[in-house]
């Protein structure tokens, strides 16, 4: 066991190592190497359509071993349809400005001191996550173009997919003329090793866990290196006394029942009880006619008995399913309250015709993105306009909502002078 | 003990709730109220000279008893002038635009939806620092004009000016209309206070220490929320090959003997040998005649024997003292792994005359700050025009280098619909 620690912990370093002497060298990559490296894999993703298929059938072949849900299974089978996309994901990435070399700010002292703010790489980016094989090719992409090495653990559930997929793309970076330790892929299924290359912090500049809470807080606890994540998302719709409630029932229905299963989604919905008697009967109907289920306070019980009774516990739980807690509020402060409450500082969305309760709940809440008149759903780095993201933060320092090429990024000071001195 | 350290937790959150709450209320501040404040304190620190002079009389009364150096007594000690230069200090920080509020970059998509990035305070900061009180103005100053409640938890030598200067600060601070716990002062001298308020990750929202190496390792290790700082700065000049040589002594001598005592000073200088013969024998001669103690490789050595053979673990130390470390390389490239591998990610500098040398320092070296053709010691809030300083990062995420008001704020994604859905 000893050995086994020592060996898996010296593996790790390796590992680290051989991505962080390609981020070196990927911090001097030009624009066009990059880009062309991105269309090479587009290409190359189509190409090479059949063995990526293939591999994924054997993947597939594995669900039951693995216990994968219908749901999880979906998310792991690829088709050529897919593949199109991923290789159109790749090109919009290659539309997108090299982020790396901008001047942010720029300042010249009077003694002609020039000191500029200029966008570059952060180096190493270990990024960890589960079954979806297009998020493999999302993540090297976004990480070539911004100028970082990645180190991709993906999970067991994809392992021939993502194998297939790692083995094309470094192919194309490596043609073109830019390090195969760019992107470096784990293959040894094993938690202890994970548990190793966080403590790489010598090496590795940024984790990016993404997939359920258990495996983010285990990576937060173990973590030597900062961690960009978000726990959950537990996002609130809150339907205002000054609500249009047809506005107010179509944005909470999106919210809810478009993509239940997502960060995003709308876990409550608080009502204030002006409107609630006007309101909520037709929105409970439509609820339970799309099949969901409603847990919520008593006041909400009122309307419709086949509400259940919510618990404290109710209202800090991100459902991520059919379900949706309920609240009748007495005012806009209560809901305020009730979002810095429990709410996970992801996203939330006021429903109002009144200017003022819209800037009050915008500033108050102190959460990664906050809306007014629109469905929480639309938080999300495609919708956004980032192109791809790698995640969505609910962290306050570097960076915030969805990320992309600019959240995988850090700055330098570049200061020239002519002999200045103090 | 048990009972000590329950009451010390439950007196930690105590505190820490009371900034929370406080910052909740700064995060709709107007910019004129936060202006009102500051002016005051500003005009305060003035006609409150004489109660700042006797407080500091009293900490300076227990230097001995605290082992204070005659550098420390030395930075303790308030004077006219000193207290003047506070109140300029403040003033100066009034006189900075308001970062709160604004709009960092603004999309809006065919659909009308409108997507902006606004900036918006942190929240709270927990601020642990050594000695000199003007820092205790300085913190308050920027904390609360960035929208943000600050913990203060000063060094036990400064307690008295300290506490008079808090007290004037939040009477201030209260007359303007904003709340008085916009700065918490921890009167308190318990490291395990400060252990607590460490854990209090719920409230606090960044922790920033400022001090010597053995205080930010410990604050690092126990914070459960971000931290930033920088351990040690270990600051390089390179001397190249096509560097002007009086210029090059000019900023060496200036790097290194200033200021000695500070982290932007120089702690190692590096020469290219085809210059050694021509600029090391004068460097040397300078150095020495300004009482610096130098320790250098062999080949260094050999133009003075006054020059101590150099340790690996001398290349690994910040002197902050009249002590240089000092190597003949024999490349740029050489130079460019040397401070990959000692340096600490502070600032470093390359004099030459040529451009690409210059360009590949500058991109090479993975650097807070990196400089040409200028003096390590520019690094500075204050030379860079960010107003005060809250302190100098050497982390890649969130801010990097010398961190002023911007670096005290993060942004927010606000999106405006008028009813759309995904």
């Amino acid at each position: 066991m000893a050995d086994t620690v020592k060996n898996l912990a010296s593996y790790a370093e390796a590992l680290a190592r051989r991505a962080h002497r390609a981020a070196a060298a990927l911090r001097a990559a030009r624009a066009e190497q990059k880009d062309a490296a991105l269309r090479a894999i587009a290409d190359r993703l189509r190409a090479e359509q059949d063995a990526i298929l293939a591999a994924n059938c054997r993947d597939l072949a594995r669900a039951d071993e693995f216990g994968l849900t219908p749901a999880q299974v979906d998310r792991l089978r690829l088709s050529p349809d897919r593949i199109e996309a991923m290789a159109r994901g790749v090109e919009a990435i290659v539309a997108l400005p090299d982020p790396v070399g901008e001047v942010i700010d720029e300042y010249i002292r009077d003694d002609g001191l020039q000191i500029r703010r200029v966008r570059v790489p952060l180096g190493v980016v270990l990024f960890i996550y589960e079954s979806r094989p297009n998020v493999t090719v999302d993540a090297v992409a976004l990480c070539l173009k911004s100028g970082n090495a990645v180190i991709l653990r993906g999970g067991k559930e994809a392992a021939y997919t993502n194998d297939v997929l790692h083995r094309l793309m470094v192919q194309e970076i490596e043609r073109a003329g830019l390090p195969a330790d760019a992107a470096v892929r784990v293959d040894i299924q094993d938690r202890e090793l994970v548990g190793e290359l966080l403590q790489c912090d010598r090496y590795i500049d940024l984790a990016i866990p993404r997939g359920g809470e258990g495996l983010i807080r285990r990576v937060v606890q173990q973590a030597r290196m900062p961690v960009l994540k978000h726990y959950k998302g537990l996002c609130h719709v809150y339907v205002d006394r000054a609500a249009d409630l047809t506005m107010a029932r179509r944005i909470v229905v999106n919210a809810k029942c478009q993509r239940p299963g997502v960060c995003n989604a709308a876990e409550t919905v608080l009502v204030h009880e002006a409107v609630a008697d006007r309101f909520l009967p037709g929105l409970l109907e439509e609820l339970f006619a799309r099949g969901v289920e409603i847990r919520g306070c008593e006041r909400t019980r009122q309307f419709d008995r086949r509400v259940l009774p919510a618990t404290e516990a109710d209202f800090s739980t991100e459902w991520l399913d059919l379900k949706l807690s309920m609240r009748v509020v007495r005012s806009l402060e209560e809901a305020i309250e009730h979002i810095a409450r429990y709410g996970s500082g992801h996203t939330e969305a006021i429903v109002t015709d009144d200017p003022h309760a819209a800037e009050q709940f915008l500033t108050m809440v102190d959460s990664a993105t906050v809306m007014h008149n629109a469905s929480t759903r639309l938080c999300d780095g495609g919708e956004f306009g980032l192109g791809a993201e790698i995640g969505i933060s609910t962290d306050k320092l570097h960076a915030r909502g969805p990320c992309g090429l600019r959240e995988l990024t850090t700055y330098k000071y570049v200061v020239r002078g002519s002999g200045h001195i103090r």
